[in-house]
């Protein structure tokens, strides 16, 4: 595959910075590769483990010359890094982002000069773990990546870009930001929330020792624990910069899980079992499109695994 | 290993009682192994899998002769299984049961004759899937199973049943049955109303199309989709025996995510960063017990998984 862009400059070297920086050397998608990070401990962490083919020593030197740019840290930190590299960009790169919320971040990205290509973009994959140690070559691979691309934005500029995701491994699709905003509050945020508050009230919990909790953790709160020890300040962010529609999103849910608690309260087993019934339909849904396989789940290590079983489609 | 009983009798061949079956023979825990299930369909699937030595056509005729018989039925079904199968019950027999709740289960088998032991038990392992197809023989291995015996029953009983979960492959342990309650609403059930209530919503969304949010499930929603994908009948059958420490626990839940939502609203993002970081040490706990891995979670097939990365620890 030829290189799509000479020269990627990507800001921010934890899961997501790391691994474009390791899938695109893959892939062969970029020239030359350049990272940065705020602090000395990450960029020294990213020059031992060769991320990338240069770690920089600032941010506006890692950008100088780049084709593309790429800005991995969290939402609430994009502004000032599109502030702090806005004088150092070249005529015509293409700056994008990686940032799980797009309405804000858009926002955000225009302190940028008007000289660049600003080409918004979200890639739907991730793990629990973050930092630069976290970063994998097949984060991406087969997940999608949504671009929100700006009204009136160079369509070519979009078209490297997602020519490059799709390099990455990537099923690239467009949506518009507040479409963007709303889908990922009902699929994301919203849950990863729950999941934090779940795992707060079992903390909380005193007369239910700490240690029993843990202790005897099956499968519902062992995987809201897993969702929960993602990093606080990229969630901190999302929520603070998604609000209205994660507000939106938590007050239904709210609404439904009353209407439960009540049928549970009345012992009207027929709504509750209609309830389970229906939920069960979407995740058929899931593992149909690709998302996720019909294998159980022991939530233990892949060696500790017995066979996969046949999916029951 | 030696027999630890001669005829055991399973009643309900779904994930549990299908997985103790092929557990037991596994473990040469059992001289002759006889099963039962209400539907002919689920027989003669047990027939074909060869899941027992025997499948009876009525728990009655299962029961006779056994030295232990274990109820794999819903929670809701325990009592009249239990009415059913008495007066087939030898003097002496163990009889246990597998169900997600004590409380509600140890007044069930009132029902039994005053000459058989009654040993009440739930192992803590299990998967979204249910029916004779599901089971497998390693479900239990490493996984704890909670005794919750009756005040006054027989010791040698007790004992018997404990050696057997242990040939299984579980770490027995004794527990109250109204704390077991407790720590299970808390761990267990409450997430799992939970994640019902998150994919309900989802489903109803009217501007979020369903096909959207399955095709773009990340990694939150997508996790509860698996525990909402449970079996109907025993989530019911859960939520109406387990409703008091249930609702206690929802109602704490309620609470703290008003408490969230609030710091949402107003951009309080100290108190959100605090909570997560908080959240985060409750995972490492589970991690150390040995209850999960820290592996990344990526939500595929494992033939996808890319090498299991060095865990933090
Ligand atoms: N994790 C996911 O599942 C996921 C999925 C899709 C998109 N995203 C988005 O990807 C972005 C990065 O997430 P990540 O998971 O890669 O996080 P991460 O592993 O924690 O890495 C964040 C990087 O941003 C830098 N950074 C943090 N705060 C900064 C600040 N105030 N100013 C400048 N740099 C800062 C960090 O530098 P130091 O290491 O020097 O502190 C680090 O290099 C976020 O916008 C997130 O919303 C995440
Ligand atoms: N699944 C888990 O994660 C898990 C974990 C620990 C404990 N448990 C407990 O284990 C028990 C069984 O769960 P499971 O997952 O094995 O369920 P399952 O796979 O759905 O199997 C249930 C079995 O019970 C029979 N049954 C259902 N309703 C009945 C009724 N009204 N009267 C008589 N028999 C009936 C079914 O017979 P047919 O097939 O003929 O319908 C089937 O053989 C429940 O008490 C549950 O709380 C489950």
């Amino acid at each position: 595959m030829s290189a799509h862009f000479e020269r990627v400059a990507l800001i921010g070297l934890g899961l997501i910075g790391g691994s474009i920086a390791l899938a695109a050397r893959r892939a062969g998608a970029a020239g030359r590769i350049v990272g940065y990070a705020r602090s000395e401990q990450t960029r020294a962490a990213a020059r031992r483990l060769g991320l990338c083919d240069e770690v920089a020593e600032s941010a506006a030197e890692a950008v100088a010359g780049a084709d593309l740019v790429i800005l991995c840290v969290p939402v609430g930190a994009m502004r000032a890094v599109a502030a702090e590299i806005g004088p150092a960009l070249a005529e015509g790169v293409v700056v994008s982002d990686v940032g799980s919320v797009k309405g804000a971040v858009i926002a955000a990205l225009e302190v940028l000069p008007a000289h660049v290509h600003v080409v918004p973009a979200h890639p739907l994959a991730g793990t629990e773990h973050s930092g630069p140690e976290s970063g994998f070559a097949e984060l991406f691979d087969n997940r999608y990546c949504l671009v929100t691309p700006l009204p009136g934005g160079d369509s070519g500029a979009k078209g490297r870009l997602a020519d490059f995701w799709r390099a990455l491994g990537a099923n690239v699709e467009e949506m518009a930001p507040e479409r963007h905003d709303l889908v990922l509050a009902v699929t994301s945020h919203a849950p990863h929330l729950i999941a934090y508050t779940m795992v707060g009230v079992a903390d909380d919990m005193r007369r239910v020792t700490k240690s029993e909790v843990i202790k005897y953790s099956a499968a519902g709160f062992r995987d809201f624990t897993r969702i929960a020890a993602s990093d606080p300040t990229m969630w901190r962010d999302v929520f603070l910069n998604n609000k209205a529609a994660t507000l939106e999103i938590l007050g239904r849910f709210t609404e439904e899980l009353f209407a439960l608690q009540r049928a549970i309260r009345t012992g009207d087993g027929d709504q509750l079992h209609d309830y389970f019934t229906r939920t069960r339909a979407i995740r058929r849904g899931i593992i149909d499109a690709g998302q996720d396989t019909a294998a159980p789940d022991f939530g233990r290590a892949p060696t500790r695994k017995p066979d996969v079983r046949k999916p029951s489609e």
